[in-house]
């Protein structure tokens, strides 16, 4: 599914992921379904309706959209754990992979791949590749947006002269939204998009954060 | 389907009924689907951003619903007709069927009843009436919005004292949107719905005018 070039190195599946891409499949099959045209348009709707609200300023609409998708995912997320029945993850790579596997399978009916890996970082950086996005189906964005071949992100460009709507923003904030709710906070933004003239559309995510409650020693500051 | 009470006649299943149903159901299955939860939940973040737009003016966030599913409508119809491979309707009563049947089937993956044909404007107004609207799904509007029992519309009451927010009104804009592209002008509108304490979502069907070119006609006054 991972589409060749754009340097990226998906590496070999491991034998988790096939797994959880097996769960992923069984959860879709199980959920209520709409058609996913329906989903496209209305979300190409909204994108338009903030694009007039905020006058075309990209920046804002970008952050709205996110903001939308943190209130979505963190609602997600709760019934998300009960009906994949995922077992609790074991670092943030496997959440990751619960994430781009059975979660995004679930919801929106493609899986991603989590590729390029930073050993340099503990692995706390990584790669969201998008090899579909139901959420551009009918989409165009004018020319003047897009990115000439030489400075798409892949390449390692980043001379864009205007400013960058990212169409689909609101996944990120779902995914951010929903790993917030599991106290994991990530910071999660658009790296490239077909949209805009790149190759592949990547998300990059890095773990800020995992918040752990140490509930017994507020218990034992509590009875002292 | 049909929910008991409401004072509506379904009347026998037809066989053209029946036979769109199960049309309806093979044309979903071939769909590109996603969940229909993420469906519900973007819809309920774009009436939320409505209502800050539109400072919680219920009549324009009303509007401003009809209006994106007067877009989405056109924009579905075309492809529609294709995927669908639906017959030519014979009259408005038939295209009610399809709309009911085939097209809410195939795009949202659920059904609803046109139901008290008025013979008395020969078969010019219906009511759909809803047994399922995934986009209700997690929704419940403040009590203060909700009609008491003694004045719901299926009891004939009108004397609700405040605004109301048709909160899926989107779906009255797709019908008349996709409609009014077919050339048949339809006044389409929330007569009830369950958000709102009634009994049954129902959306009144009235048919305006059917547009029919005599293109043969205009060829002769031009040969003139």
């Amino acid at each position: 599914m991972l589409r060749n070039g754009g340097g990226h190195t998906a590496g070999p599946t491991t034998s988790s992921s096939s797994s959880y891409a097996a769960r992923g499949e069984a959860c879709f099959q199980r959920m209520d379904k709409c058609n996913a045209e329906v989903l496209a348009l209305l979300y190409g709707a909204t994108v338009r309706q903030l694009l007039v609200d905020f006058e075309g300023d990209f920046d804002k609409v970008n952050k709205e959209l996110y903001r939308m998708g943190t209130d979505i995912g963190a609602r997600l997320v709760d019934e998300f754990l009960i009906k994949s029945r995922a077992p609790p993850c074991q670092d943030f790579r496997d959440a990751c992979e619960v994430m781009s596997k059975v979660a995004l399978k679930m919801y929106l009916g493609v899986t991603g791949d989590c590729v390029d890996w930073d050993n340099s970082t503990e692995g706390r950086k990584c790669r969201l590749v998008l090899p579909v996005n139901p959420l551009n189906d009918f989409v165009e964005l004018p020319m003047e947006l897009r990115r000439p071949a030489s400075t798409t992100a892949a390449a390692g460009g980043t001379d864009h002269p205007g400013p960058i709507l990212y169409y689909s923003n609101i996944l990120c904030g779902v995914i951010a939204g929903a790993m917030e709710q599991l106290r994991i906070n990530v910071a999660v933004q658009f790296e490239s998009d077909v949209l805009l003239g790149d190759e592949i559309s990547v998300i990059s995510l890095e773990l800020l954060e995992i918040i752990t409650d140490d509930i017994h020693e507020d218990s034992d500051s509590d009875a002292e």
